[in-house]
């Protein structure tokens, strides 16, 4: 049983009344309180998985939070409320986790969240998982994408491993920004890579074109696979490597100028790119000058 | 460094804004969002600590939901969302797993928990970890007992290992009828002890004195006692054993027999008892016919 499969057995008759305005299967949960509409999540990073024994505890701290907020963006909320989970051996070295928690505030402060508390228990790997509450005005699910849409990726993709996992900002304004100026239809964060989470905007009847000179792709991935020509292409990283925390969002094909345009002059430093559109085949097509390929999970399947 | 000293280093200068009424260090955290007062607390129980290999897993599952349930009911709250992160070893038979959550989805529909996502994560021992959201009237806090309060317990203490924490109901109904018909100055609930837990409704200028006859024994600490004389006596098992996740909470002395009354009246099958008194000399003493004694975290300290 692969982990798809376990995950829609275990949640399968999960009890939900009418406060749950979506449940599992979305970046966050959506519930109602009262005129409140709130996100919430949790999110764990372990050793060994998503960082290694000698990375800087202050980075390990910021990027369990990161991630978190992350996926609040990717509902266009604003992250509120924190608590912190440390799992830690016994002998684990105190300042060391200090550096950890230190990495945390900062990027709590950051963007105002609040750690109101937590744990620290006994654990065989350091494990550190964020449970997080945000509030939001009109929630963006994964699943208001429409045919014809066209579809945007901020940032440039590919090669996070270098660095960027660490480091990344979550796209906490620029998703509110967009919220409040455009009607977009489905997002999602990027956590393990475009060829997988833009299925997440798909269905069974809709598929995705993504025009391959558009996917933009970052100063790491081309470095890497130019270092080292035996293994994927730049494009293929850019499309398969994940943790990009980048965001993924189609809008109609009405306002695509509009969105570039405002986003340019909002975020300049920032770049976002209309990589392709929301199509009636389902599955995902890579289209260049030669031609068309059908992309997988971690490659392409053939050429048209 | 101690486990208190390095939660309180870790939890030094975190961020709050007005939105945080309660942070770190009470049962949960408790926050403001518009007219909604909301609960918010996580847990996790590892395999080796809270639970073996070979406890059966439906109560694995229960457990970790119910220790966060009865973190809720010290405050009298009522807990409305969970999410539910498990840790696994790669090799986990699903089966396993799926009988885990069993365990939770049961317990969460007898209390109406919706449980609306969490994520797998791969950890080299089972970890099972719960975020709740909850929400209450009036939260009642660890901080605000009063000099002369009557010192109330519920349920039998000690022994709690021998089944009582895998089976253990936590005391939702119970608390918030308390609160809803009396004046309740201080609540926690008992997870490491009475010894230990009984300090935190306690501050620099005011104590406890208790008296033994009136701490109420389990059978299981009884027995345990009879069957291994060379152990901790059943008194000292029902101060200092952990895991028995009944309420300990302080009302006016006005008050007291008015609780215990309607308490019985109320829950005929669940034992009430005023096991002392908050006094203003710090620590915990405990008295019987023959005198008085410290009760230390662990055992007694002299005899005066």
């Amino acid at each position: 049983m692969n982990e798809t499969d376990l995950i829609t057995k275990l949640t399968a008759g999960l009890p939900a009344n009418d406060s749950v305005h979506t449940g599992p299967g979305d970046d966050c949960a959506v519930l109602k309180f009262g005129d409140q509409t709130l996100l919430f999540k949790t999110d764990a990073i372990v050793e060994g998985i998503h960082f290694e024994r000698d990375t800087p505890p202050e980075k390990i701290g910021r990027k369990a939070l990161a991630r978190t907020l992350s996926d609040i963006a990717a509902m266009a909320g604003t992250p509120t409320h924190a608590l912190v989970t440390l799992g830690r051996c016994e002998d684990h070295d105190p300042e060391h986790l200090m550096h950890i928690y230190d990495g945390l505030k900062s990027l709590a402060l950051e963007h105002s969240v609040n750690i109101v508390g937590g744990e620290i228990t006994t654990l065989p790997k350091l494990t550190l998982s964020i449970s997080l509450i945000g509030t939001v005005e009109q929630p963006v699910l994964r699943s208001g994408s429409q045919m014809g849409d066209a579809i945007f990726v901020s940032g440039e993709l590919g090669g996070s491993l270098a660095d960027h996992h660490l480091t990344f900002q979550p796209r906490l304004t620029e998703a509110r920004w967009l919220v409040s100026h455009f009607e977009v239809h489905a997002m999602i964060d990027l956590s393990d890579g475009l060829a997988t989470d833009l299925r997440h905007l798909l269905n069974e009847h809709t598929g995705a074109e993504l025009r391959s000179p558009a996917v933009p792709i970052s100063r790491a991935a081309k470095l890497a696979a130019k270092e080292n020509p035996s293994s994927k292409t730049a494009l293929l990283a850019a499309l398969t490597d994940g943790e990009d925390y980048e965001l993924l969002f189609t809008v109609s094909p009405k306002t695509a100028v509009a969105v570039l345009d405002g986003w340019k002059a909002q975020f300049p430093d920032t770049p976002l790119h209309c990589i392709g559109k929301i199509t009636d085949t389902p599955g995902i097509t890579l289209r260049d000058d030669k031609g068309a390929r059908t992309l997988t999970l971690h490659g392409y399947d053939h050429l048209n």
